[in-house]
């Protein structure tokens, strides 16, 4: 009996382990579906992640800002950093609170992963800029293309100085332009048309790029006599930029084939058709090495068709004896935990710019405060102070003007969530005072200073609400 | 032996679950893996899927149509709701085979989740409108944006009524507008440059939106004498809307400085430059409590500015003393099974709307039927009769007119799914009859009615083919 | 004892045996989780799959050139594969390093799945187009949309020569379509706006599409007194495309009422206002039977409005009497391991074209060659000769003309991976040289030959860089 329950319970423990070799051997054979099932998820996700995120396939980039800009009669005021007689020339004010524009740019990318490893990115951008508040701006507003190009990277048959290089063609904005963002102003801005190499490494902390740049300098007036005259030419560019560390050193020269001919102040033959640029910038990692943050400082000279320093070889009314001296200067840094500030300092010498004997002296110094409260809500002040003396010498019916402008902006502005100066998006209101030398009203008919139709003059009080986001 | 035989099967036993031991423990091993390849998979998923399906990251919206609308002898015919001596003041007809145009919205998104949870939307609404049948329409074509806005939702530091609000800034079409699908006429279209607040919950049940708007009024005549002195002014408009429930109350005033300066039919100093506007609505989950489907009704009032009740602030004509009314009902239901209906009623009754003592008086009744045939196949009819008097009193040359008009379409259309009045996309080819008093064709020498060139003129028979689609 | 030790055995065997089967409880629960957990991760991938990829939901695509084209003095050239006096008809000569614009296709996808398994694509594709090399080009550029329809395929009721029809409504270019890439020119090229279906299966190897497409002709001048007198209609076409395996015959009507009102080099009642056109194609999967490959090659025949044979129904001004016949061949093939070679031949006579009594003869020869140096770089060169007699009687103000034309180019091309050619994006420098008889220029004052503003005469030096893309 004992014997028997003993075979019994051996049995049973004989056909319970019967059994469980049966579970092993269905869990290995689950197992190996386990296993593939897994494998083929794992495969499969890592075709499907960097379609979904953009790394490869397509992806969207945006830079967009759209509001209201008001004066105290509920009517739209003149903006622009742009709007001080100093504007003309490229002398901005800072922007908070002085934008009237919506001005949008959607970019699609599309990126390519050859199997042999190189990279391709193709980039459309397309933008458009109107000052209408209507929701249909067929007629006034500007929709277009600023940039379809093609760049190559981590080319598979690249090798020694190339072989971190990238190659590019088509129409861009090149990729090593920088801004004070404050001012809405390009330290340097070179786009066009052309083709061009990246990140020619020299040696381990020395890199260059160099590209051919075209631009098209269209219908300008060609006969002194004839007002309706007009040709057309193309101003071709030369650049390269180095870098060493932190150091740039860019340097550009340019040629537009029968520019003289453009009359510029009824004037023929004195218009620039080659030029010269150069740029020394520093690009900083903590703020002027007294804090934590960032700072740029770069010097810009330009002579010719060069002499426009930062849109370079976008003025073709430039002199041929034209010579402008630029300095730009920002940072950013931390005061305490919820106060932030950049300083930004942009100024410019220019002389025999349009017209023989013409100057043009302007300096900004900008501050944008900001005091972070909440999670989503920050305060930001503006403050600008610009001081301009400017000598066109009759150039576009100008006149010389010699003042100050100054422009305060308070803005409470939502953010999704506050932390520095590059989070966006963000909404804000605003409420901006700017006040100015009488003087500058009369330097031109038709800038937004002085202008009787909008009552703009002296002091003025504006107030909006706006967007602004990038992506 | 029987012993023997024992021990030897529990050895066995023993030595078979000894084997089993040692399958947990690689099995342990083996699942610790996959347990860390399984959680590796979720967590990639779950941050690929957000962006894969558009919850997050890039997401592409659309209304499109697109086709051809000719008349007996193969030429384009006029159309668009639009058409009649009524549509001129709003009053729209059937929209069904009634189309000319390729009319379409291409609305890119871009929506975040920041740590805090805060989520933001851009969104950006390129359009374009052409009645060319042909592929390249640079010259002919409208692209532009109508769209271009962020709005913030979740936001972590609101509280109390805000917990639920969103806040936007940019260019927009309102949240909140609705419309009669079928007569192609928004009931409230609010849309501009501006900024507000969505979802104010006040209790459970009343919840309030509060924005200002801002709409352009561009280049009008501003000079009795001289044709061609223009002005441009701002009209800002102050909008609140809140719902208790399935009812909606919105409530609007706006002003446009220096509006009175302009010229109404050769007057100057009539034109409005304030104006009111309220809504009162219905929005029901029922078809008006009869059976299964839904139904909306409106009932609109204006003054000045605000007497172009549906696109509000967007007419910068009317006159001070402008006053409307406007009635919009419709429903939608299944009759039976593969039977739907969908009636509709849109009225209005303006009075010195652009000079004094002109009166405009419209009733449109429209109904859509449905007869679903096969999964992708179904027949729609659509019948419209518009009754119309009107008295311009010579604003534009408009001649006074009272007169009716009919309107009758049968379109056989293909969508990938039928079972609704709202599945999208379709194919649809169409045959109209629209007939109408002969006086209608008298009331503007520049509207289709009447006109001589396309021999438009008492009744008409067009032909054609469209698709539709929105996602 | 032993049989104790037995029990014990046994006893320790069963609860070994107990604790394994222990495991395995707790293996099932955990492979339980883990078989759920796959299953989810399997089913949420199936979902996001498609999106990601663009099977379904939002896919972009593009077509898309830009770069620069310099003559000798670095000004802009003129270019385009139409430049010559045989192009003003459709002869086309070598694209490569002849295209001085940026053009590009942006096109936005959207498919989508019913329940029922019918498939939903609607297509968007905005075009561009710019000889200027700046940046902003809102006052230069062509930003419009050429297409915007929707097609189902897969239609769940569809059955007999239905079954694996596709239906189309809106605004497209044709499916069929097909181009000789090389020299930029449609064989044939059917686009506008419409409806229909395509394969309609009668037999396995005998299957047929039928489509209306209508065309805008605009403003047309009617009046042979008044300069300013202008008319507008509509061609409407009827075209069937029908597939013998690789044999394809295309035949299409077409008709615009009142296009006999036109005025044609000064004469009224002799343009078409009906058109036939016909094509004869083969599709070869083979070099022409010679070597691995492809080949295309049609004939095509067109009278009236149809005698422009490739952008069938968009020339407006064709004679009554107009009759054009075409050929287009061209091949690919490898010669070698590393060479590639493409020759075509693009011919067309015409006949009482324009004006009664006309003729056009023209041929190109053109053959691209690349040699494939590196993964990333071949080297390719395209030459083309072009012979022309014309004799278009005044048509336009030009002149007779008989001459040759012949075009060099050698363009050094990068490209992420070399192996055919169509892999792309190509990034391409090259040099052209042009030649071409003196009587060419006589040809007409307005096109590139004999410019003397751009001083593109007898022979030319050409240079620049080029990006283009498609995916």
């Amino acid at each position: 009996m004992m014997v028997r329950k003993v075979v019994h319970r051996a049995s049973l423990a004989v056909a319970v382990a019967a059994a469980v070799t049966a579970t092993p051997l269905q869990a290995a054979e689950s197992q190996a579906s386990i296993e593939e099932r897994l494998s083929n998820l794992e495969k499969q996700l890592a075709e499907v992640k960097p379609q979904a995120t953009g790394e490869e396939g397509f992806a969207f980039n945006t830079y967009a800002r759209s509001g209201l800009l008001l004066n105290d009669d509920l009517k739209s005021a003149p903006g622009t950093p742009y709007l001080t007689p100093a504007g003309s020339v490229g002398g901005a004010v800072g922007r908070l609170g002085n934008e009237p524009d919506t001005y949008l740019e959607a970019v699609l990318n599309y990126r390519q992963v050859a199997e042999n490893g190189t990279k391709s990115h193709y980039r459309l951008m397309i933008a458009d800029s109107t000052t209408s508040s209507n929701d249909w701006t067929a007629g006034d507003g500007a929709l277009n293309v600023r940039q379809a190009y093609v760049e190559f990277s981590d080319i598979a048959s690249f090798t020694g100085v190339f072989r971190n290089a990238s190659i590019w063609a088509g129409k861009r904005f090149d990729r090593d332009n920088f801004d004070i963002h404050w001012l809405d102003s390009d330290i340097i801005f070179l786009a066009g048309l052309g083709a061009g190499v990246y990140d020619l490494q020299w040696t381990d902390g020395f890199k260059s790029n160099v590209s051919v740049y075209g631009r098209s300098f269209l219908d300008f007036p060609s006969d002194p006599q004839l007002a309706g005259e007009t040709d057309s030419t193309d101003n071709i560019i030369l650049t390269a930029n180095n870098f060493f560390g932190p150091v740039q050193w860019m340097v550009s020269g340019m040629t537009a084939q029968d520019n003289d001919q453009r009359v510029v102040g009824g004037v023929q033959g004195t218009a620039a058709d080659t030029g010269f640029h150069t740029m020394l910038a520093y690009h900083g990692d903590s703020f002027f090495g007294l804090s934590d943050g960032n700072f740029k400082a770069a010097v810009l000279h330009g002579e010719g068709l060069g002499a426009e320093v930062k849109s370079l070889g976008a003025d073709g009314n430039l002199n041929e004896d034209a010579s402008s001296t630029r300095l730009a200067v920002y940072g950013t840094t931390y005061l305490s935990d919820h106060w932030r500030i950049a300083p930004a300092i942009l100024a410019e010498t220019s002389k025999d710019r349009y017209i023989n004997g013409d100057e043009y002296n302007w300096l900004t110094f900008n501050t944008r405060l900001a005091n972070e409260l909440t999670a989503n809500f920050e305060m930001q002040y503006d403050v600008s102070w610009q001081t301009m003396d400017l000598t066109p010498k009759g150039y576009l019916g100008r006149a010389d003007v010699n003042g100050n402008y100054t422009r305060f902006t308070i803005a409470p502005t939502f953010k999704p969530q506050v932390g520095g100066f590059w989070n966006r998006p963000e909404i804000r209101v605003f409420a901006s005072y700017s006040t100015w030398d009488d003087e500058l009203d009369t330097y031109s008919s038709t800038d937004a200073l002085g202008d009787s139709a909008t009552d703009f003059t002296s002091g003025q009080w504006t107030v909006g609400a706006q967007m602004e986001i990038w992506f």
